[in-house]
């Protein structure tokens, strides 16, 4: 007799989202639902000048409103945070940096107490000189925004410049670039700016505080990474890790790399040390999310390149200037890894990139999914198509040429690439829109592509406990930002455990209960948590089989799981994992697996070889309107490597959003202010971020590359899926009616004026 | 050079209670502090019948309310609940039992409006026959209270007798009786009735029950086992235990095994299945604590005990009758405990144990710290006293001459006991009190001794988490109750992992996060969960010294941990666990260990041998006021063989704690009821439960008869504490004034007409 085991493996089945139904019928609980007794409202007072000195700051009127229970300023929480530099009070110590920066705070029993206490609260300016343009910035005679740079603590990459507005510069080389320019038949060069833009995640910002009596600090707060949420503040305040408690809500209204960081929880546990244990709210406004959170670095990129007749690239020098604002947040290490696609993804023999993430008087700028990418992959893929051209090739084919293939060295980090599907991306996304085809006038197509590294390295540790009912619960701090990391993970642990999906449930993060896990970023998740889910789903199965084991009387090597039942490889009964575990625990007992990740890479964070690499080519049609400037998008091919898709529709999900977000960024988003550092436009109404009404037709194509050490093959996918769409679409521009824009947005306007200087030669 | 290592064992240090600051400053949270948002409040409507059969309820005037948003009867929720006889319906279904079962429930948004709407519903009763008395009900012609015994479920070792009252009915029998009765030279016997007592806990109940869109059920509850819960309602209500949440408050306001099983849990969650979402909570006032959660079982004892002339107890045969009230709840598993005591700690060859688990309409009685054993040790250790007398004996020699020792075969289980400290209990506690001292009149001497096994088999599973920083976590389902069981973890795993007390956490219980545990109840936490904690502390320590081995270049043999350091065994460089750590995994990891504890036990739950035996003599010195009939305790010796105490003073607490709960029932506590079955004293001005100012001189004693199995030898003391309090006291009476009075509790009035009886001959 032989068993009938419908076996038919989980990964890479397009599983509907374990939280779809929770989301559409509006039952998802958010961090602003998130209601308790004694709950205090806090506001925060913010600078209204880009810079200057405090010279005095009077709470006394505040603090005698009516209401009130708490005001703090600097003083209060006198800790700098920063992940990579640690530059930036959580209050104004001193002085101010930019428009909107925090420099005191009100906890009051409503919001609008709150609201009328920060207006009570007198502080005296002395204006300083302030900067806003990053060029600007740089030069000698520039306002110096941090003259106590020297003193700063940072992460040994991190080198910044004291005396300059540098925060942090890199430089990477190999080859010999002289050499490389002089042996190119033709060589060009040009400048290209990115401007800044925010996240705009539907939820605002919001933290709760609460400080026990002995000073246990608990936050509640929408933080993509609480493991590191609750170290940020362990290393600001100086206390144990075990003294802090992070607890996610169960949702998360976007993040898109602005919900990292220590952002108002700080200002939170300030307040919250002078309720006597009430807990502190604090709900950002969408205004102060725009001004006072985090952008998107406005960036300025040089890039020259080099090339022989064939097409062959055989030198890129790059100079890359990121606007990061008044305070270095990860400003640092997004510039490092905009380098790191300073030359795009080719094999070049001879390059130099150079890397300056610069302060300004700016609101603070920071991780955006693309983390230093959109910028220097706008430019070099800007500057590639322009290669092209003056030799008369086709764009495809030049990349095609110069591509990065298996075996190829990264040319800056070194290490040598395998699972790298760039070329079949290329090659499907440009088929998918019919590349060769004739197009008639103002009709045009582009083609981009890309490549990113993640966070290397970096840790993830879960638990995965089968109940004696046969139900199982995956214990991890990864965070459903709404990417559907719970669905991922019940399909692996699904997959490896040989159970039901409906039978698993991925808890929500909280540090007290639920292990270590680097963050939620970088693309990361599925690759990491993945293999630490699927550890532990082994570790939990080899305990079962070993019961089961004794049951059947054969070796665990003879057993086998599917659907939640253990079954005789070579045939038998089957029982279910209930049976298994009551046959030997009538009294009760859950069998806990325990798992972690951790990649065998040697370097630090961020000057390690890449565990894995995500490739990407996308390729546009686009159709203009000379008349009015208007880009029309007809065929968004996005094709993406993503080693293994363990949920298809998933991946579709998250290069669909991608591709959205991208053209944003591409034809309307653009943060503006006026010459005191103001921001003009912070709110949805002035800041054009598209709508589903701007969706244009997306053919989402997975490429699968297996990567040998991620789960079931699988690598990542959500930040890269934004990258090529500024530069497909503006080389699909040039291809359409012969205009080459550098300066993003490519607004209709910008379009517009283009065409009548190409027409009126001007 | 040679390490300096400080490592004084953690076992045996009387740790200051780790939450020892939060509760004297009145900042722990108990259940009733926690609010949530759209809360809405349930009150339960409450017969007023003994026994009735309900004819007609009409909810509509109370649904038309303004402000009520649920009404639920018996159809709302048709599950019965019961841990080893399924008969109590959570709502009266068809008919009620007890004057106080609950006939209906209503959630509104206020307690006065909900308080108002039950009296909106009308139910129409027919009045039935009612039994309170519990030999009454054994008469053939009682009222029947479950006319459908013969269909409910059960757990096998209950065997309940439909057409009578009888619920559960146990027999042991070993030896020959007859033979043994025949070769007694002495044999004696008598009849004793415990009178029905309350846990009296400071914390009524209460519970917080959310049900969302989809159905999952959360709930807040102080209850003794969370996982249990959370299996019960799972089991009640046929849906897996993956759809269902219970989490702890933070502290529980006292529990003595009143907060275990389900109580109002399943009407909140009844109410909160109609409210879309929001959650609604049931706090009971203390009138209905008393009345409708648990009593302690009334119980009518008969034992009969033949003897040599030298003291050796040859036979002994009892019949025990708990009034386990209207339903089952733990009544039948306390009859069996009861009956495992029926004939004391001592080595007779010839028993016979009958025990009765019987139905009355009464309150429903369960579990209360020492689980049916006050009641039959009130019994047997009343009677041995009596056959001292009769003997001439001295009553601390028979006791000695008969008590179980190392090798004895329990009498009623036939396992071959160990770690037997019994002899040593009654010598040290009767040294203590001065036993052979002559007394002046009026003051006398009492002992009585008693075992106790505890729940086996039963698991238990636990996580440790080094973290990064070198903090540790440990995930656990323990419970406080106020026992301190988070002191007794935090050194077993400080011990074992060779961590710093301060460095560690133990977290509070939550069915999604912590691992299952089979109950905080039986004083099983130290030994079961004490063992889990450490196998998982182990295991992660050895994963820890496995990181250090490399850093190290040393076996991890040769390597060990204390106070959070790890150094060479042979000398040399400490390192931190954060050093140890942080060294292979810079970007952050935590260390996992998991430990699980399953007694190797053969048998099903209440069918195994008990996997340890707690041992005890208490022996006490009193004064009798002749005039008054007050009972005056001037010391009290209590000796208890915990194995090994792994916190002195928690012991002591124990000690204390349990002597004074003891002396409660002996001289004060007992519940009155009217003929109607209504209770009379339901609260704490009636019902006298003694306070701190009756608290004698207790002198607590440790003995130490170490366990093969326990967590550095330890074994359980909790339970144990109070049991030999009433006959010790009774004896003393005796022994005083020659008194003997076999109806508890002691009141000063019952000893004033005894004393007046004696010396008027009547």
């Amino acid at each position: 007799m032989t068993v009938q085991i419908s076996r038919e493996s989980l990964i890479g089945k397009s599983l509907t989202r374990v939280d779809a139904l929770e989301k559409v019928t509006g039952r998802a609980v958010y961090g602003d639902d998130i209601k308790m007794t004694g709950l205090l409202y806090g506001k925060i007072l913010r600078s209204p000048k880009a810079h200057a000195k405090i010279k005095r700051i009077d709470v006394s009127k505040a603090l005698a409103l009516e209401g009130v229970k708490a005001v703090v300023t600097g003083k209060d929480a006198p800790f700098r945070g920063g992940e990579a530099l640690r530059d930036q009070p959580f209050l104004a110590i001193d002085k101010v940096r930019f428009v909107g920066e925090p420099v005191a705070a009100v906890a009051a029993v409503d919001e609008r107490i709150a609201e009328e206490a920060i207006k009570l609260i007198e502080v005296e300016y002395e204006d300083l000189p302030a900067v806003f343009d990053v060029m600007d910035a740089l030069k000698p005679d520039a306002p110096i925004i941090h003259e106590e740079l020297h003193t700063y603590e940072h992460i040994p990459i991190v080198q910044p410049v004291p005396g300059t507005n540098i925060c942090a510069k890199f430089e990477f080389e190999r080859g010999d670039l002289e050499k490389g320019f002089a042996e190119a038949d033709v060589v060009i060069e040009d400048t290209f700016t990115f401007a800044p833009s925010h996240h705009g995640q539907i939820e605002p910002f919001m933290a709760i505080a609460q400080v026990d009596y002995n000073g246990r600090i608990t936050v509640w707060v929408p933080n993509d990474a609480p493991s590191r949420l609750r170290k940020d503040l362990s290393d600001a305040m100086k206390i144990p890790q075990d003294r802090i408690r992070v607890i996610s809500p169960p949702y998360m209204g976007g993040g898109f790399g602005g919900k990292g960081g220590l952002k108002v929880e700080m200002v939170c546990i300030a307040l919250a040390m002078k309720t006597e244990c009430r807990p502190v709210k604090i709900r950002l406004t969408r205004e102060e999310t725009f001004e006072a959170t985090l952008t998107r670095h406005g960036a300025v990129c040089w890039v020259k390149m080099g090339a022989k007749k064939d097409g062959r690239i055989v030198a890129c020098h790059s100079k890359l200037y990121y606007n990061t604002g008044a305070y270095a947040e990860k400003g640092p290490t997004v510039t490092l890894h905009g380098c790191e696609s300073g030359v795009g993804p080719y094999d070049i023999p001879n390059i130099k990139v150079e890397g300056y993430c610069v302060y300004t008087n700016r609101p603070v700028a920071g991780a955006l999914r693309g983390y230093g990418l959109p910028q220097s992959s706008w430019a070099h893929e800007s500057l590639v198509d322009m290669l092209a051209h003056k030799l008369g090739l086709d764009p495809l084919e030049i990349r095609l040429k110069n591509a990065l293939v298996e075996g190829s060295i990264n040319p800056i980090r070194g290490d040598e690439l395998f699972s790298v599907g760039l070329k079949e991306c290329l090659e499907k996304a440009a088929k998918a829109i019919d590349w060769y085809k004739k197009r008639p006038p103002n009709r045009g197509v582009g083609i981009a592509c890309e490549y990113k590294a993640t966070k290397t390295p970096s840790g993830s540790t879960a638990f995965v406990r089968i109940e004696q009912d046969g139900s199982v619960e995956v214990v991890t701090s990864s965070v459903e930002i709404g990417q559907g990391v719970r669905t991922i993970l019940t399909q692996i642990v699904a997959e490896e455990l040989g159970a039901s999906p409906n039978m698993i449930k991925v808890t929500v993060p909280d540090t007290d209960y639920t292990p270590f896990d680097a963050s939620t970023t970088a693309s990361r998740t599925t690759f990491h948590m993945g293999n630490a889910v699927r550890e532990a789903a082994r570790d939990a199965k080899k305990q079962l089989l070993e019961l089961a084991s004794k049951l059947y009387g054969i070796s665990p090597e003879r057993l086998d799981t599917w659907d939640g039942k253990v079954f005789p490889k070579e045939g038998g009964k089957e029982m279910s994992f209930r049976e298994v575990i009551t046959s030997h625990y009538r009294a009760g007992l859950s069998i806990l697996g325990r798992g972690s990740y951790y990649p065998n890479i040697p370097g630090t964070l961020f000057s390690a070889h890449s565990v894995f690499y995500m490739y990407a080519a996308h390729a546009v049609e686009i159709e203009v309107d000379p008349e009015t400037g208007v880009i029309t998008i007809l065929k968004y091919a996005a094709a993406h490597d993503v080693g293994r898709a363990i949920n298809p529709k998933a991946c579709e999900g998250q290069i669909e959003g991608g591709v959205l977000q991208g053209i944003g960024s591409t034809l309307y988003e653009e943060i503006l202010f006026d010459d005191k550092g103001v921001m003009l436009n912070p709110n949805f109404r002035d800041y054009k971020m598209p709508t589903s009404m701007d969706m244009p037709k997306v053919i989402p194509i997975i490429v699968e590359a297996p990567h040998k050490e991620g789960p079931f093959g699988a690598k990542g996918i959500g930040e890269i899926t934004l990258v090529p769409v500024s530069p497909a679409i503006a080389n699909a521009l040039f291809n359409a009616i012969g205009v080459r824009i550098k300066d993003l947005p490519l607004t209709a306007e910008k379009v517009y004026f283009a065409i009548k200087k190409q027409k009126g030669g001007n």
